[in-house]
Formats: C-alpha cells, structure tokens, sequence
C-alpha cells in the first residue's frame, strides 16, 4: 500500500528559490583584542559583537550577540600566557558558532599553541600541536590560518584546509627600508641553533648573504660536559641577523648574540616573528650583545614587554589579506609566489 | 619526469560560473501530514510530492517524486505512535534526501521521539534520546528543529545546531486572551511533579502567579509505602493552572488535579505542549476534577482523540517562521526575546 | 617549574596485575526469542535475563539484568514483521549494552533487514540495507552475524567484520536425506527469475544437476504488455528444485511453479532460507502446483503460518556454532569449506 | 600470477600465543593529587609516576615516567580553578596516554568540569558539558566516571559508557550517624531553587521527611521587580537539610538559608557533595543562618577553605570502589542499587 | 567578571555581504587525458592546468596550477593499468584539492577500480571496492560519479551521493542505427554467465527480444570435473547480442561465442562498457567466432588495443552532461528516465 | 507491559568463562618479503601464508590462508618502487585483516612512504605523508611502527600510537667496531644540507666530533643563479662522516662529498638508514668522492644495486626486538634510552 504527497508541476513555488548571498564575520576571543580590532579596520568592518564572562569557578562563557546564521565567520585569537584559558575559551567560542549555525568557521591563530610539542621527543609524551588540531576540529573549525607554524609540518596535522602564511616579507621589507647599503654588504644570517637552519637558509638566500649557524656543543675537554655555544661560519667584522620564528624566554637568542659578539661580530640585530617574551626574555634581549629585536605583533606586547630597540611591525594587513582572499574564494597563494 | 596539462590564462571559461541559488524544500514524513501541509502553507510554497510504501513484509520505502539536488530541506516528522514506524521512515527519508544530493537536510521533529529516556535511570538502560540524535546524524542530518524539548539538554545530544522552539508563547496568547480579570486574580500556576517544577516556575514568573507543587510522597505511617500527592503550597480558591510538556496516558496529571480540588481548587486548567494522549489518556482527562485542557498540534490528534473542553492550538505559524529564519539566515533566537 | 609523583622501582604494585578472562553473552530481542533460547542451549548457556517494556505511547525500553561489563555479547535478533519495532528495539539494546561496557558486541541478525534495498532502482531512493549497517555501527555493533544475505556485497556495507553463513549445508542435507535416488535422476535446479541466477547455479554443481531459469518477459504481441514466464531450459518429466533466498509473499514462486508444471514438470519442490511468508504466501504455497516448501526457521514461524507440505529445518545448531568459534577466536570459514 | 608466503600446518609455532594479563594504572593530574593518592592506597597501589612541567611561556608538559603500553588506565582530575588549565593538562595527559599505547583510558573527573553549561540559556551560546565530552573522546578516552553530575543527561553527552557515582550513600551515612532521634522527627528537606527539587524528592523519600522549596520570584507589588524568596512548605521549628548538588559562591544557599530562619527555622543544616567553594562562598556559609556544612572532597579544601561548622567527608573509598569493579568487570550499578 | 566587544546597529558594515557565486573545475588525472579532454569540449570549458611528477623512487606529485577555493571540482580519471598508480595519483589529487580549499569535490570514474571485488568470495579476503570508496572518502572525495557498476550495490559503498550513469541508451543507440530490421528480428540476448542475466534480462525487455543463457557446468560423466558450456536457451540461426559490463581478459566471451556458433547461431555480437582488454583480450576477440564487438571509451584504447570488427562510441558527452547537472543542480535521473 | 527472558542466578553458566590468549601474527606483503623473514626468524616463529595475486588488469588480491581471528598481527611492507603498488597492496592486505576479525593490526612499514610530502611545499599541493597515515588508519591499521621517519612530525599524522625506531645505535655501533683510533680523532660529521643539520648535531654529538654543513648557495656574482656548494666549518684533513635518513638519487651526497674533497677532506664516508637508490644512484655513489656507504636494509637491495665500498646493516633484529615489546606490552622507549 502506498501514499503519495503530490504536487502540481514541480511542486516547488518560484518564490521560494533565493540568491544566495555570504556574510564575513570576523569576532575576536579575549588574548589580543588590539590585533583582531586591527584586522577588522583592515578589511572595512568592525569585530562581531561578542559577550565573554568569567565565573567565580574560573568557568568561561561566550556568546555572540549577533546572529551568525549562515555566515562565514573568522575568530581570531592568539595564544601568549594564559595559553590555556585561551584554548578553552576558543574552544568555547568554536561550539557556541557551530551550534549557532555558522556555515564555516575559521580559527585564526596568528601564532599556534603548543607547536612546539609537535613531535614525541621522549618516550610516552603526547604531540600537543597534533591534539590542538583536533580540538580545533572537534570544537567546529572547518579551516585554520597561522602565521610562520615552527614546523611546517603542523598543516598535516589539521584534517582540512591550513591558510600557512608567512611574516618574512614584511620583516624583510623592514630590513630593506632600514639598512644602509653598507651593513647590507656586511650581513651574514645567522641561525641560532642546528634546528633551525634552514629558515635562516631561506633569509640567506633572500638577502644574498652569507649563512653562519650556532652549534651547542658538549665540550668532550671538560667533564661534567658543559656545552659551549661553537661558530660555524665567519662572523668577524659581520653585521649579525640573528633569524628564528620565536623569543620566547631569549635564552638562545642572547647567549647567540654573545658568542657572535665574542667572535668579532660588528653588530647583531634579531629578527622573529613571534615575541613569546616569556620572563626574563625582556631582560636578556637588552643585554649589551644586541644592537636590535625587530618582531611582529602577532601575540600581545603590552608597555612592560616593550624595551628601547624592539621594533614591532604590524601583522594585521596580512592576516586581513588573506581573509579576504578566503572569503572571496580567491588566493593566499598568490600572496606568497607560490609559496603556502 | 612530469606532465602538465596546459591552459591559457586561468583555465576557466567565464560561461562556467554561475551565482548561487538556494531552494527551500518542504517535505514531510507520513506521521503527521497535517501538519507539515499547514508549515508549506504558511511558508507559501507545497510539500514536496513524495512516495510511501509500506511491503507486506512491514519494510517501508520512500522515495522523493522531484529533484531535491541542492536543496535546503526540511524533513517534517512527528512522533506519536507507531513510534518506532515513523523513527525508521524518517532514517530512510534522510538516506533518500543525502544519496539525491540535497544541500542541507534539518529534521523538524515538533515532538522529539524518545525524550523522557534522556539518562539511565537504573544501571545498564540505554539512553534513547541520544541514540536518536545518533541516529538522525547518521542517516544524514545536518541539523534539528523541535518545540519544548523534555529536557533543554537534549540540544546537546546532537552534534550540529538545533533549533529548540518554545511553545509557551502560543499557549500564554491564548490564557491572556480567554481568562477573566477575576481568574487571573486566582491563578496559582501548579507542577504535576517535583521534576517539573522550572518550566511552572518559568509559568508563574510570566503570569505574575503564586506557585504551588504536587509532590508524590510515600506515606510512612501506611504499610506497602502508598504514595500520596502532597500539595505544596496554598491552592484553595485559586485557578489552578497545572502545566507540563506533554501529557501522556494523563495519570499524573488527572491525580493531581483531584489532589487540588480535594484541596479547595475552585477550577484546573491544564497546559500541555504535547498531547500524546496514550490509552487511556482521553477518559482520564475527562474527569470532573479537570475543567479545560489546552494543548497544541505537534501531535496528530484524530476526531477520537478530541473530547468537549480540549482546545488545540495551531503549532504551524510558530514551525514556519523559524523555518523561514533559518533559510533566510535571519535569527530564531529573535523569535523568543534572546532564549533559544 | 616540574612536579612529579614519584614511586618506588616501577610504581605499580604486582597484585594489580590479573590474568584476563572472557565471558561470552547471548541475549535476545524480541522477535524470535525461540529461536535465541534453541541459540543459547546449542551453546551449553542461558539467554541473558533482559527486561523489554512498551510503553503506551508505543516507546520501548530495554535493559539487561545482569552486568554485561566487559563480555563478549552476542543480541539475537531476526526481522519478519513488525520490522521497524525489532530494529529500534535492536539499537536500542545495543546503546545499553554499549553505555553498560560490553566489550565486544555483536549482532546476529539471521534474516538481514531491508536487505532487498541494497541498491538505488530509481532516482532519490535509499538505499536501506546500507543504512541499517550503519545504523548498527553507530548504536555500538562491532561485528554482524548473518545468513544467507540477499546480496553478498551487503558484507561490504559494514564497516567490520561480518560473518556470512550459509544455509545451503542444511537444505542439502535435507534433500541427500529425503530424496530417493530416482528423484535425485530427474532433478532440475530452477532459478525464479533472472536475478538469482547465480544462486541456482551454485545448487545446480552442488547436486550435479541441470540448470533451468524463469524469465519474466513483457509479450510484445499483446497490448499493454502483459508480462509472461519463459521457461529457458527443459523441465518436461524433471523433478524441479525451485530455489531461492527467501520467500515473502509467494508471488514469484507460484507463478514459476505453475509455469513449471504447465511445461510438463513432474514436481514442484520449493527451498527457500528465509521463510518471511508476509500475506497472502501461506494461501499461495498451498497452490497445487507446489509439491513441497522447505525453509529454515531463521524468522519465526508460528502456527498459523505452517501448513501441509512445509518443512521446517532449525538453524540454531549453525548459528551456535558460528557463535562458538567467533568467541573462542577459531575459524568460521572453515565451516564452509573457505567460502565466507 | 601469484605468489604464496608458504608455512607447515598452520604456520604459528606454539611459543607465540601467551596468555593476556591486565594491568591496573592510576595516574594523578595537578588538580587534586591528594585525592587521588588516596584513591591509589584505597586500591592498594601507588600512583603511576608522571612529570608535569609548565614552561614560561604557560604551555605545559606530562610525561608518563613508566611504560603504560596495554594498560587499563585510570586518569585522576578534578575540576576547581583553575578549571582551563586542567582540562588541557588532563587533554595533554589523555594523548600522551593514546600515544604511548594505552589498552583503555578512563577519565575520572570527581566534579564534571562546565557541567552548569549543558543546554543553550540564550541563543548563541554554546553547550560546554557536551563539548567537555567530545574533548574528552578526541584527545584518547574511552570511558569517563563521575560523580553526582549536575544533570543526569551528561551521561548522554559522552559517547560511550559514563559511571555516574553518586554521594548520596556517604552523605546519607554521615547524618544517620550524627542526627539525634529528635531531630530526625523534625527534619524537613528543602531545595533551594525550584530546578533541584527532584534531587530534594529524592532525599525526602530516603529520610521519609517532608519536602519545602525555596521560590524566587518576581514581587508584582514592588517596583522594578526585585525577586523574593518565598518558601513553598512548612518550615516553622523545623529542622532544615537544605541539599544541593555543588556550593559555588554560596549566594543561594546563603539567602535559602536566611528565608527559612527568617519563617522560623529551627536550625538549617547544609548538605552538598561537591565543595566548589567560589568567592566569596567561606565567607558567606559562616553566616549565622548556617548551622552546618557537610561536603565530600571531589574538590580540594585548602585550609583556607576550611572554616568551623564544615565537615569533609572523603569520597576516595567509593571512587576506589569503583574503579576495582570497573577494572575486574564488575558491576558499578551494584553498589547503589541498581541505579547508574 | 565580563568583557563586551561591542558594535554599532547589527556590526557587521553592509559592503561585507556578498552574492554567491560558484565556478566548475574539471581536472584530470594521467589515466585517460583524452576522455577528460572531451567532457571538457562538451561542457564548454578546458581542463584545469594541473602539474603531474614521477619520482625517480616511484612517489607521484600532483599540484594544481591555478586556485580551486572555492570550486566544484571534479576529477576524472580512469582505472585501467596500472591501476594501483592511478589510485594513488587521484587520492594525491584529492588531498591536494581539499587542502587547497576546494569546496565540493566529485570523483569521475567511469571504469570503477576493484569493482569485482565487491565481497568476499572466501574467508578472509577484502572487499576492496568497499575499500576504494572509503580511500576516496577518506582522501577528500564528497561525492562519486561513476558508469555501470559491475554490482549496483557498490553505490552503497560510498557514504555519500553517487550518480551511477548508464552506457545502455549509448550502446542501444548503436544498435538501433546499425541493424537491419531483419537482424532484430532474428536478434537473442545472452548473457554470457550466470551472475550476469539481469543485464541481459534489460536488453532483452529494450530489444523485444528473447534470453538464452550460457551455464559453466561441471560435466559428472568426466572425470576431473572438466566445465561444459551449455546453452540454456534457443540460438540456432539466431543473430546473438552478448552482453556483459565489461570485457576484461575475453576468456569467458570468446568460449561463450564459440558455443553459441557451435549450437548454430548465425552471428555473434559483443556488446560492453568497459573494454578492460588485459591481455591476451584482443587476439581472443579476433576469433573467427565473433563478428562485431562493440565498446565504450570508458577506458583507453590506444591503437594497439584496437582491431577490426571494434565499434568504440564516444562517452564523453554523457559524462559532461551529468556533470553539468550535477554542477546546476538539475536531475540526473531524470536523463535516464527515473532510474538511477 | 514487558516481557522478561528469566535466568537462574545470574544466567551465564561458568563453562562460558575463558581465560584470554592472545596470539602473534606477522605477515609480509610483497615489497620486501627478506626483511620480513627474517623478522619472523628473529622472533621464533614463520611468517603467516598469505597469498598474492595479480590479475591481467593490474588489480591484485591478497589473502590470509591461516584464520587471523584474535590475532595481534603485524604487516610487514617496505615502501621502494613500484611504491603506489606496494601502497595498495598492503591497504587491501588491511581490509582482508579487519574483516578477517584480527584484533590488533600494526603496519611495520620501515621506510615510511611519502615520507618527504610531509608540508606543502607550495600552494595547492597535498600533504602526502597525512595522507598515508589517513589511509593506514581506514583500511584497518591500530598501530604504526616505523624507523628513521624523514621527519618526526609523522608521528603526529596517525591517529594512534606511532612506534618510532631509530636506526643510529645500528649504524654507530658499526663505526665504533670498524673505526680506527686515528680515524675518529680526525672525524666531522657533515650535513649534506642545510634542512637536515640537526640530525648530523646529534651524531656530532653521540661521536663528540665536530660539526660542518653543507650549504647550496645562489652565487650573486654570476647569471642565472648558479647555486654553489658553500662548506660551513672545517673540514680540510678530516675523515668526514657525511650523515642523513635515506639516500634516493644519491645528487646531493655526491656532490657534498667532490666539494668535500675540493676543500681538502682526507676521507669521505657516508651514512644512511634507507637505500632508496633510485636512478642513478648507484653509478653516483661510485664516485671516486666516496671512500665508503653504510646503510640498512630497511629496502630491499637487489644484487644489482651493491657495488664495492657498500656496507648493509641488517635492521630486522631492532625490528623484531620492538615487535616483541609491543606484543608483550612491555617498553620501546627502553630500547632507546627513553627516546621514541
């Protein structure tokens, strides 16, 4: 036995076909507020009006005060101290868009948390940068953007699409402004460690400059195996940059600028993408060693953080950029050469 | 080695891209047809035709007469008996609608099947009202809509957004329209039981009413630990208002109202979103203790079901308008001042 | 700044270390608790006491009644009418067992549900056997236990393991045992119709026999294209063998039978393994053109569906069988020679 | 063409198939190490030894410091502030677990970390509880225990088997112990808001007491609609157990409390299993309408939380209990009867 | 505690809200570039410039050369050998594609890889065409589009839409042109086993024209169980059409053609979808037995695989025809008459 | 109403209860089957008997002629050319397992392919090494184990625990026996470029020789960009120890080797865990450059591919060795000093 519902023609009235139109909603969580403000300017819009609440129990809440019904919506929120309380309160946020009927949700995380725990480095630990992934996805996100990823390979580890941008072009445009001709035939890119020479490579190869590397040995002459920071490479009479995607409590980075100096460096000028400037990082990078700190501001620098020498450049007109090629289906490619 | 296939400029002829429609599709299960032709029509538009078939064997199938590819559509399905007979026609109406392609599919259940098993109350009990979520996902679901949820978390049971309707506005209306002044004066708004007794207290803050409960307690100076419905609270003289989400075989609801009149009540109203009305519900609710039963149409309520003193308020417009929200990506939360 | 819980040698005290057991569970829904209980006694065991209620509103509650933590289950159930009562019932016994930590579950499902949907015949149909695979996998199945599968590829729509058995052993069997050597002489292994060909065929090398098809045609010399059955093949004098999957409502195989015996055939003898006999099949099997039906009880069959000339031949012993060697990690395909 | 990996007999030689042990394994987060040490001694074990560290930057490491490969494991976190950074040390911990091959992972979380956000208040807002569930899942876990969740239906949010202890028994046995035989005559139990009455029922029924509910409403007579606590039972010379599931900053039960000495209480005694103890709650339960506190120690009670009129009662005996029938598949459901 | 971003009227500027566009990208793989190329021709458009590397070691890359964001991409590519390298390049392709944003992406296979292993014909085995569809899935792969599935059922493999396309109204055409109107009175549809009669039962009901079957039989009067061709069926003076989905190594259609000659049928004609042609198939099809073979271009067919006596028929424009549906969001049953 | 199935006690008859064995399964697929035996010889038992087919078209079928059934099994394929069909070969080898009911699948792939797509070198590329893991994980796999990933992050793209093995103590162990005195006081260790230097730091250190990099540099004083091979650090009169995880094409190691010995280098000797040796490698490391290649056997070298001056380690002993470990749930990490 059967039953049918019929209908005349198609059964479907003309009325009900619509154009279909997309909306970009771009909100902020609580760790950089500037930032996102800085980024919705770019793009000619404000930030979505959002309600974020603390309790007593130290429990969070979030709510858009909007409805995001249907659009295509960028939450913004990096992930200096408290790292944390950040991932919960994106992860929250992330729920409450997805449960609101968002049609596709962004994280954008100018700088991505535990990156670097993206690997087992001893037995039985966990692969953080994998699991904030996941908790991405599993919150709602449907797409992630970052800026300068300490490992590349982090894209892997997100199940969908992964907008890698990278601060390079708008440190160097900074270098090219500033460096007289002279320092420019004096430079030689320096990596700070063995892990991280092949971005200083790519700078290198940029700036046609040559390489020199920090090389943390175990000195095999002294017991107890103290470890002294080796030069690979000439740096006597050199202008020093100094290249890493992070500060984070300068450690590295001012006992680099020492060893260079000590080995007749002219001058040592830092450049990173992420000030993490973790205590005492604001201390140790105005150590005598280093003439210059130029960063991005893609984590928070409040007054305290800021110190005579740090140059701070802008991050939002790229994170802008490139929202707007994702919202217009065009391409983040492009903004790189190919690159990303 | 390698291969290219070559294109000029960028490959894409402009003939090839088009603006995007979208198509509200308007289907309905065979649990309630009533109802879902009552949604089309206030929507504008008609059910999509469809076919239902139910073998010999007990097997059904359906099968959808027009194209839905891309369409938004809205699978209307109430639940009343056969229960299980309308679970599984709308598991395989959601199959029918994912394999032809359709953009989005929102299940519109006025009635959520399953909802009082919402925890286990003894060791080893399923927990159905999550199963069903399950299983609406599985077979293709993207999102639910529902009216007065027994319990608000089973919004969280689904992995996706749920629109969650509120009835109370209709069934305020219709008290604010038919009481007297002298009656509003008298109400007292009363809960059935102790586990209801937010959505009265919700009730009372509305109307402006004292409230009172009916607690079932054992009564330890009987043997066999008889229960008897205490009344807690003043309820002589008053208009008892006894509320709750759905009346099922009306035992709670036809004791309590005895409770009250043995008490004093000078009348009891009874409000009910959902009008199951399980044998033997229609004799109960016909008691001399109850003097008007006001419930709406999520359920099917056939001429045997009607009986002098029931009023069935219309449940369509309130359906339609949050379906046309969420096509239009407008707001259901605007629908119910913020809640929802 | 670190914290450690320390402990001595490797922190684990040895008592806390115990040998692993198995405990094997056979429960049962309520379609076939027959067939379940002749499961459990094959088995040397008991059903596992469970508690089915229907609630008035035509909801239904299961619960198991003895701890199922941590056991091999095993939830018999088969699907004759009503079959969308014993699917909800079945997934909802799966989501307690599941929620109850079972740690192994498999369905038995004698006779598949929707096996006949397996495939889309028209446009924007489902395709319910694939469903319904999935709809166990969600409720918490890890393995499927079947017999004789409309279609083999049905394995392939669960995502695990399914035992495929076979019933042929035991209709052959039968046959070796009743048939006298000379019926065994004038056997004709018939194929209802086209689709089932290849079934035919397997009978027809395991009996040595000839092989002969129904086929329905539309006659093209007779308006409105009434449709006759062709008898491809010789059947005059044979005693014919008309096998099948399943008989539901008899339709097809009466025809066939009284094509068969208007060409000449001696008699008519039916093997079926599922026994679905929805109306009117008991009147139609009683066609004098049928000489005998033979079936498995893999459904059930009560009373009123059984009548002169129909044997019965009990699957339990197979089914328990299959059970014993899943449970004990032996070999099912052994059973079978391979296949499976 | 086809190539056979050959073997004798069946290839396996005997020396291979060893008989399966497993191993039980507590481990602690940072949250409430003395709790679950105490949990270990229950069981008769120690603690796993784990390494937690937070670097600088806020971002925090756990290592597991013995092999946890095939182990039955259970993760010890409860959730007082600050709740964020223990649910992502908990995450980080589940991961590590999975990662370092784990045979079955359960999350024992005391006090169910968000679990007052298990439904949308308002549009837009997001279900915590559920998102706690499905972080949970993600990062590694199997399984999940708690104890006295504030809705029962976040069972349902977790997708496979929860153990929902409860407190009752040890609060119970607390004032079975302590209450005169006079006062026990007098004792009435009140909820303090109309959305915990069931749990007030279900109190009322164990100790055959009388029921009262504390009603904030709306007064209609005064302006701008300040809320009053009106008491809806009889309280007068009675003895008051006013039971909750969680004290958070005290503010309801504090005024609970005053409404009913103010009606003429004799004496409120407050009774609540989970000690979140927020500011400015210590100094609010000192109140003098506060005759006594009773708590469990799901959460931990810093001597500065500690205050005369408290009492603790030690819940680790029954999550030992707990975890033993879930490690020796038991039955959890037992030791309460038969509920969870 | 809380914060607001706070926004003027609705905070969102209007110029954000755009219409929605969407743009077909047909991409192809290196298996068969001509087909692609021609559904490219048909539906107006180029393929999209892709870059396709072969390692040294054996590992592919793909990379596609212009922005996909955004589109609806569909990848074509055919599954003759090597097919394992093609299978690998497309889910390369689609990992690609979904990382780089593509927002629908459709696998065109017209020759559906594995499709023969679409159960387990013996313990153990895979169902490796239920694999396939779970790499594509898995890969990125929303939806699949494929021609005459060797088992229908294999539309159920897929968790997702497939649009299963029929080459018979191709081929039928063919036929209808090409035959005599004396031939198609003599014409008999075969099918050349017996797993494969419903095909040629369709013929048959398309052509008005009678079955004849060919039955592998093991002969019981030879020992060693040689198999016999026999004919169920009349062909004598009969002009055959054997019919099969595909023709892989010609084994089964040349024996098949040559007992039909040898029962006296006056002319065979072959006619199938997928011309596999493994070796040795074209010297087999150049049998004396055989008259015409007649193919579709599902799959390559470079000069050396074609002969005389083979009509190949273009299957392009039924590819771009259901692609254009699909990407219009139009009905692909409706070019079949309802099937599909 | 209800219905209960009854039990005695608790229903199940002890007989039931068994205690748990679980047995070891290793098989081979058809990319390195040496390896695979000697693995099995190491740990005491034989491979499982499989069988491989390949059939005309290029499809291949594979099937385990033992029952795997409980079984914990390890798949043993290395990934040398044809890769794409070892790829499909040992995903289809998962699927026969899963379906086959073993309990636990580790694929053992000791060169893990696709290892060097593990980021996206440029936009619109995939990320094939996530893939992989993805496609592992779908066919069936639980578990990875793996040695000398290309980079550690791979780890992170399987969704479960990832046996990482390292090939160093094999390969330092041979150096430290065949080195002489005078040879390792004069030892550098060389990265052959700027991507790999960390690696080479941790050789430099576990040998306490010192460190020198290779670095491809864009020569700015000439057209065309001519890249040249800069040594950072000294390397004049030293025995160079040229260190990296695999060697493919062999281009860049020979040509760090000739500049090398340009800039003065006594001896030349190279190190690598996996011998792709694609084309031409082998006539490269001829070069007279090279005094001596070390690697293992993770691939399979042919006959044709050793040549004087090649060393092969055998890796199946580590293989085998973690193997055990995993079965028997003991510790991998203790096989490495707590690393892995």
């Amino acid at each position: 036995m059967g039953r049918k519902n019929k209908a005349d023609h198609d059964g479907i009235a003309p009325g009900l076909v619509v154009k279909t139109k997309k909306r970009l909603i771009v909100a902020s969580g609580s760790s950089h507020p500037e930032l996102a403000a800085a980024v919705a300017r770019e793009l000619g819009t404000e930030l979505a009006p959002t309600e974020h609440r603390t309790f007593a129990s130290g429990e969070i809440l979030t709510r858009f005060e909007i409805s995001v019904r249907g659009g295509d919506i960028f939450l913004i929120q990096s992930f200096g101290p408290p790292v944390n309380e950040w991932m919960m309160e994106l992860l929250i946020m992330l729920d409450a868009a997805k449960r609101a009927s968002a049609k596709r949700i962004t994280v954008v995380a100018p700088y991505y948390p535990y990156s670097r725990q993206d690997k087992k480095g001893r037995g039985r630990e966990p692969i953080s940068a994998r699991l904030v992934a996941d908790l991405f996805k599993t919150a709602g996100a449907d797409r992630v953007m970052s800026v300068d990823l300490h490992a590349a390979q982090i894209q892997g580890f997100f199940d969908g699409p992964v907008d890698h941008l990278f601060a390079k072009p708008v440190l160097l445009q900074h270098f090219q402004d500033t460096l007289s001709a002279e320092d420019r035939e004096k430079l030689t890119v320096v990596s700070p460690d063995t892990g991280r020479v092949r971005v200083a490579d790519q700078w290198s190869d940029s700036l046609g400059a040559p390489l020199a590397i920090i090389h943390k040995r175990r000195d095999p002459n002294v017991a107890n195996q103290v470890t002294v920071n080796e030069i690979v490479g000439k740096v006597e009479g050199r202008v020093c940059l100094l290249v890493d995607d992070m500060i984070d409590t300068g450690g590295t980075i001012v006992k680099a600028a020492q060893a260079l100096k000590a080995d007749g460096a002219e001058r040592v000028i830092v450049a990173a993408t992420h000030a993490v400037f973790s205590d005492p990082a604001v201390e140790r990078l105005q150590d005598a060693a280093i003439d210059e700190v130029v960063v991005t501001d893609t984590l928070p620098l409040p007054a305290e953080k800021q110190f005579p020498g740090l140059t701070i450049l802008p991050i939002a007109p790229l994170l802008a950029r490139a929202i707007h090629e994702v919202f217009e289906d065009g391409s983040v490619t492009s903004m790189f050469d190919g690159a990303a």
